[in-house]
């Protein structure tokens, strides 16, 4: 995860060690620069540097470019860069942030046809299987966390590869839904948010005062099952996280 | 169809009755509600009653959320809820009314394997194939029925489990469009609605002062062909429908 | 591609050759007008004359509606519609024009069950593989062209007939997108926009004063990679096409 602020100049520096086997690109859905020059393929044991200015608020995906595109993307070369308004008061102030990244997972990693032919196997939020859902996953998971009454933002990423993303907060509704995350593009008490692949929105949940726990799912039913669960625990003791470091699980 | 006004409190109960053999239970998709305690696992012969106030005006979805949920939803339990907004004049004043569900049918509804593979068979709205399509049923079919001049309000929902729906008016154009139903999030002259699975919106139309048939159609073609037509008959001598009953054929 | 302003009146022929085997229709999505009279299929050796008041401004989708009609769609009987608004300030002027038609190609035009079970081979914009892509095209392939600092304005509409669209432009971002095409929906900065089987948008792109090439995409990335990738180039000697004229490779 990145996070700047509208109107940053961001440097970024791409280094192939050459014990890899394959080149590597980055393509930025914040920049607006020169394809290329800054989306390129970079070999093994080559560097590449590019700037780019962050010219629109909101909450971009970013992604490995190099070909086969669907399968660096599948193998998770993806994330989330967050570029907040210059307008402080732009957005309401949130109490509390995540970031999720939907995408697909494939049993053969190497299995190119099978990403072509949407023969995904799993569908998940940042990276894992039920990552944030101790009740179904196998591996343990964690909670989501949350105190009553705050205002919780999801910097949500649908990274795909192919797949639509139908975030839906169980039990609650998204009080503010901002597409690509831009202030300009508000609606209202959605209760599901249709995210394209490679597409992105800020949702804002307000909690009332009760203690509970929330699912966040995409309501496309066999993606949810396949993996892509979030359980949100409201509790007034809720851990302390500092304000939107990548969700790290703390086991 | 459930019916209530933004603000109200509504009191949910749920029975499942003792010669059942499986839980059920209930998720409203227009509730901020207690999750662990409110959308719990029902068993056969136990009964559970909650409370919650209709925050958000719109239209919403509700289902079954039991395990496995994607084979409730595939099964048929499912259905709308309106909440209408408190200002009256929120919207402007429909004419006639319909509340549209679509789903997937699958050929076995023990083939939980099947609706992860999205193997459907059909695509229905409110759960029979061509219901209101008397030209492409089998089974006979109704229309929908209007006026010249009307503006006619559809109640959509997709319940899934899995798909995303188009919603199109063959020969006409949304007048006006809200997502969730909410009266904050307009748009207008729309051709073609997404409608995410397990999500709505009200979607209106207004006839001009000719007599004619409309299909209302998902045009994603495959899922059309397959069951999701209506056809909106306009007649000066329309049956005098009261407004918004769940749409149940005459005959 | 037709064109026509907000509030004319078109009037339409469609003649079927007598040498034709099938019927043949007209559905214009930008019509508000008699389904059963306008678009019947018309039989080999009749014609058939409408008209319409083309009372909503934007761009739509026109497609024959013969059955089956997902295989007159998916074999190119499809295309768009322009309506320019009434009003000629309801959009900032463009710089330059271009119409994308995304549709999915199957191999046998005759496998209409292929085309009910979603088994495209390709995924195109007007009409061929990789049409607008030299890189990829084993055809060829043209560019689309633009200067540095001008507006760049796209008509997008996906004919499907079944898959959704997710248009990205890589390496830039839409300035502005019109849903439908009518200036009352605006959204601004936005990655990627969803658009429905049988919808479109306009969707803008301000170029910045420096030289590049700018890849738009599907982002559901089997179907860019399949072949919905076009590559605009901006350069200050660009060619100086007419405004809007469908785009016809030079070559």
């Amino acid at each position: 995860m990145i996070r700047v602020q509208e109107g940053d100049e961001v440097v970024f520096s791409l280094t192939n060690p050459e014990t890899n086997g394959r080149p590597h690109s980055m393509d930025f859905h914040a920049a607006e620069t020169n394809f290329l020059e800054h989306y390129k393929e970079v070999r093994p044991g080559e560097s590449l540097q590019y700037r780019f200015k962050a010219k629109w608020p909101g909450i971009f995906a970013y992604h490995c470019g190099a070909s086969p595109m669907i399968q660096h993307i599948a193998r998770g070369m993806m994330g989330a860069i967050i570029v907040d308004p210059k307008d402080p008061k732009a957005l309401p102030k949130a109490d509390r942030e995540y970031v999720l990244v939907q995408s697909e997972l494939f049993k053969d990693p190497d299995d190119v046809d099978g990403m072509f032919d949407r023969k995904y196997q799993h569908v998940v939020f940042n990276g894992s299987v039920f990552r944030y859902d101790p009740v179904h996953s196998k591996a343990g998971g964690d909670f989501l966390d949350a105190k009553p009454g705050e205002r919780v933002r999801f910097y949500f990423v649908n990274a795909g590869p192919n797949n639509v993303s139908a975030v839906h907060p169980i039990a609650e509704i998204w009080d503010d839904v901002w597409e690509s995350g831009n202030p300009a593009n508000h609606t209202r008490g959605v209760q599901t948010q249709l995210i394209p692949p490679a597409g992105a929105a800020i949702l804002d949940m307000v909690l009332d005062n009760n203690d509970g726990v929330y699912p966040i799912v995409t309501h496309s039913l066999t993606d949810a099952l396949r993996g892509a669960i979030a359980l949100l625990k409201v509790d007034k003791d809720a851990r302390q996280l500092p304000l939107m470091p990548f969700v790290t699980p703390a086991k």
